[in-house]
């Protein structure tokens, strides 16, 4: 259940409305996340968001299927369910296999556990990492 | 400063010290960073969280510098000064350039500015990334 | 799906029915939030709970909107659904607009991706920052 | 280094000296905590943290040293170094050993792994642990 | 919803089954929490994952059932609705009172507002509390 | 200790020297925050950063004040312990008062209470306060 209504194509503002037409462009398809259509009572923020998304997650010295894999280790971190939904399935379009997925899930899990037994023990950084 | 001492090689119980032989071997170096230092007080966790880290992190579907950003990306999401730090090390050995940790630096700040935006608008997966 | 079951008025502890006639005289409503039905078996923590928030949300140095907000950015970093549901509810009825609350998203966002670039970077406090 | 200047015996207020007193006349130390000379500057805070901290760590259906190894599980995964520290140093103060502070140690790293391993299947709760 | 199919007993590999079989042993029932069910498309993690829980959990200096209440507040903390109802019900299987329960949310719920009171003012460890 | 070497003025591309310009005649000072000297490594970043926090709390339906202390509560809540420094240093300058901070920090704390407590019991969202 959303805290705001999810705009239709019909409600859409033509600012949010061009918005929407780059993403189905750039997704090749004509469905559009409900995020999007959550953010679309807020144009400039969709604009925004929409924007920094693609310049982030263009090829450059990173692979975009390395990209979707980060996103989808921090959704996981984060705990964010339709995060974790719609860029795993992203990762997939882009050549995820399963064997891939579940090694992004163990690497993601041991991650987890060491960086709360490093904290536990309170270790500082050592001597060796420290930039001079 | 630590909640438990980190122990020098001289206090190592004998399980803990084939550990750390383990270890200094797998890395190619005489350093043991403090993180073992501290678990080697209880050999059993230290043995058990070593195999996982290495059982984890050898080169399967994912090449092992892929293994190694996520884990850097996981341990900024989690907040882990210390994790972020030898891990970014371990990257760099690794082969990890300066432009794609900026650019994994990026993604983790957009992912994670993203995944609280969906959080605040409360969106459901959509019907089409469900499982039949 | 809870972990306890939530409590109808008719089950109440005589402790418990007393601080639900509070949250109903200081609400102006009869619905009583499922959260209290579930606190409600430890009448105890239930009479502290309400009365912490009854006393941390009052009106002081700053005013109960702009604490309800708060309550709400809060509550989206802690990625609690429930509680973003009820807070912005509290907060819409307390009088933000939808245009107060885009902005909160888009703050809450906006802060979320610039804590994990600092962590990442691991930058220290800047030297005019701290107390002498 | 602190947001707030670490009142002196000498700067606080007659409420919050009467609370000070409590603390240390409580834990039987003339020493009292950074943490409250931080929030004496708020003494309604600090008398209503205090005294909801006595009431819920007293002892009752769980002992006192389970309630403190909880409440350092707690602070490791929220990554409370400070939190860590003090309520580590009150568990063995209460009796903790050192093989009981690595067990829980190891439990809060292995719950951190299956809880993001977990959220990275999506896996919803099984008809078997649902309230009826 | 899941981001993997849920393996049915028929659908198990080989090394898969034999970790069910000791599950239903260890846990004397026939019911197999769906956690396994997605992780068994990985059967070495299954087998990792399943080992290292039954290590960690087992008795030693900390009883069982305080570990697994240590489990449920770490659950809590990192706001994983599925891990908080199975490990409740394991906690509850093992003797875990309702008044013990509601005690155990209490801490977990006063441990969560003092690390960020805490965190807030930015105290760092008293020195009484570092190790020489 | 930085992960990457913050860039001295002399250092910086023309496009970072560029950015640094404007963020020294917005904020009226020629102090440069060392996390745009930390991301100056890379300048389309820097200025994507720059531009979106400029845009977000720049002054609209909330004043740039109650932004900047939802941007303190949000980096409590994410433990950034360089972001509460920063924004409450912005905070202060911005007008918040010593008691504006002590309640901010108290409503923080009480949220993170209660988004604890909720997550616990598995209390889903009331009936009323889902969108029709």
């Amino acid at each position: 259940m959303a805290t705001v209504r999810l705009l239709t194509d019909a409600e859409l503002s033509p600012e949010a409305r061009a918005v929407f037409d780059e993403i189905r462009a750039a997704r090749k398809t004509d469905h559009v996340n409900d995020f999007w259509r959550a953010l679309a009572h807020d144009p400039v923020s969709l604009r925004r968001t929409w924007e920094s998304i693609r310049q982030v997650m263009a090829p450059g010295a990173l692979d975009p299927l390395v990209k979707e894999m980060l996103y989808v280790a921090v959704s996981i971190a984060n705990g964010c369910d339709y995060c974790i939904h719609t860029h795993t399935a992203s990762a997939r379009a882009k050549g995820m296999t399963e064997a891939q997925f579940l090694e992004l899930v163990a690497v993601v899990g041991m991650a987890s556990e060491t960086n709360r037994m490093v904290g536990a023990f309170g270790v500082e950084v050592d001597e060796i990492y420290r930039q001079p």
